[in-house]
């Protein structure tokens, strides 16, 4: 298999100029990603732009499906729309797309992979592989863990999520909305619904019928996706934090068999992607803050649910714009490599 | 019964330099309480202040066994053990103190008391009522409509906390912190154990040995004692954010028997002291930054748990400083007077 060899992998960035984009290329370097082309793909708006990488320039050019051509791996972080637009063509023209929106999420046809929950299921790849939502990326890997050891009955999720989440433009409102309160000063929001600096907003997404927000659901339907157990009862309050970058969540977990919070320490310290922080006494636990800028899952104050026979509460931390997005994807690009399940592509 | 004529009513704060002390002010002349003489009292630190109540100065005094002479109230929020030191002086002198610290709220003897809750507890008092904690005041409201409506089973709450909930020099830190951080400066934290700029911080009062924090078991304990449900399972992570005034909630209740979010949203918007704000087609529901200097508790996001049958998610958000402290506090006054509950102090 040609694609397979130890050749450079030609990777295309799908929003290379996006939060995500950004990071995106910062992790490829940090990991060594054996990067060979590298196309950067963003709207018209942000042509004539060239970014750097590895010391080398590249120019931003606009998606078409002549740009795919050659292209191994595409990284789509730009938006729905232009994945549900561009990711077929890519398809087409022989890449593998691993996409970081919601286009293809609940596909059945498409895995929704943590590589360390469920990597297993990128061999089943039909061309797209998907990305889970940042705040499902952090939850999936501790509750795999917890799943082995005493059998997950029910999940209830409260999150605290960064502005990061929403782009670039939800940092700079939230900074410079910031700057407005303290001063004094009237400042006309743009991004949020509702004033973000120093305030909470309990809506993130557009709501559904339900009176969830898709957010919410995207944790709860994600979660039984990625887990490979439909039924599993989770639920989820997805809440707008002034917080920069990094997810946190209280969750609550009600277990089969019981489990102790020494017992789930453990476990949780085994996995390669998780760091127990959890000494109360020594104050120390996690926060987004530290978080920010770091690869692992962060897990703390884990104790016995007092409302329940087998529960454990948990506070899980982790960098939403990492683990929530770019480290996932690079992560299953990583695998696609690993188990040489890229496919040829058409020659440019 | 002397000390219940329609005589105006002799009043001291303990603690009326804290930001408790300032908002009991603010609500005493706003719901026009019969203050007849008024006391303030504030460690020797505050002496030779003076405070402004209804546009008359009042010297700040330091607190004595005979201080307390001629008080038929105390409102006490100087701290844990200054009510510890003073409620019983204030007792023996014929006051009946009700406390907004710690240090009273388990006692059995003292009725914990949230009026349109458990007002009829106050009537068993033996001098010394209790204001709940902050997070505790505004869930018990919630939390008893649902229970006359549905049968509570369960209740789960992951906690949002803003800073003022520590008081002023908190709220200070917060600013000049912010401040700090948008500047690229240093600042010394004081108050809170980690950055709360921009951050969160999951630990609020002392670590106990179940790896709770006392917040979060003030919440368990105290909504048991207020809602007289001793045995109801209860849980909470309690975390602040950097926010100012006002405390959210995510709850997740279980209850016994199924009740729709439009019965719950009824129910509750019956409640004189709850405020229904629940219309996600209109971005319709309750933020602390709209809920800051209010009184009611408002109560949005409801809808079916997607985790069990017969389960409610919501989000409750209220004003800390009013009903989570000195609006609660004042009510319970209010219901001494109007019930003659007050004793006849020793004269001054």
């Amino acid at each position: 298999m040609a694609g397979n060899s130890k050749r450079p992998v030609n990777v295309a960035i799908l929003g290379a100029t996006g939060r995500v984009g950004q990071e995106l290329l910062k992790v490829l370097a940090e990991r060594k990603f054996p990067v060979g082309e590298l196309k950067l793909l963003a709207s018209a708006r942000s042509k004539d732009m060239t970014i750097e990488y590895c010391g080398k320039q590249y120019p931003v050019q606009e998606p078409s499906a002549e740009a795919f051509k050659g292209v191994d791996i595409v990284l789509a972080s730009a938006g729905e729309a232009q994945s549900k637009e561009f990711a077929p063509l890519a398809v087409q023209a022989g890449a593998v797309v691993i996409d970081n929106t919601n286009a293809y999420r609940m596909d059945p046809d498409v895995p929704l992979v943590v590589p360390e929950v469920n990597g297993d299921a990128i061999k089943k790849h039909k061309g797209i592989i998907a990305n889970p939502n940042c705040s499902t990326a952090q939850l999936v890997p501790v509750l795999k863990v917890l799943h082995e050891l005493g059998g997950l009955k029910r999940v209830i999720v409260s999150t605290y999520q960064s502005v990061s989440g929403a782009g670039k433009e939800a940092m700079d409102e939230l900074e410079q909305q910031t700057r407005a309160v303290l001063n004094d000063q009237d400042y006309d929001a743009q991004i949020f619904q509702k004033q973000i600096a120093f305030n909470l907003i309990p809506h993130i997404d557009k709501f559904l019928d339900n009176g969830y927000t898709k957010e919410e659901m995207k944790v709860v339907l994600e979660s039984q996706k990625i887990l490979d157990l439909p039924n599993l009862p989770v639920t989820c309050t997805a809440v707008r934090v002034p917080v920069v970058i990094s997810h946190s969540e209280a969750v609550t977990v009600d277990l089969e068999r019981a489990v102790s919070p020494a017992q789930a320490r453990e476990a949780l310290a085994n996995s390669p992607i998780i760091e127990v922080w959890d000494n109360p006494e020594k104050n120390v636990y996690p926060t987004p803050l530290e978080a920010a800028g770091q690869d692992p899952v962060y897990v703390g104050r884990i104790r016995r649910d007092t409302s329940s026979e087998n529960g454990l509460n948990l506070w899980v931390v982790a960098d939403n714009l990492r683990i929530g997005a770019a480290l996932n994807a690079v992560r299953i690009a990583e695998y696609l490599v690993e188990h040489k399940l890229l496919k040829q592509p058409v020659a440019s």
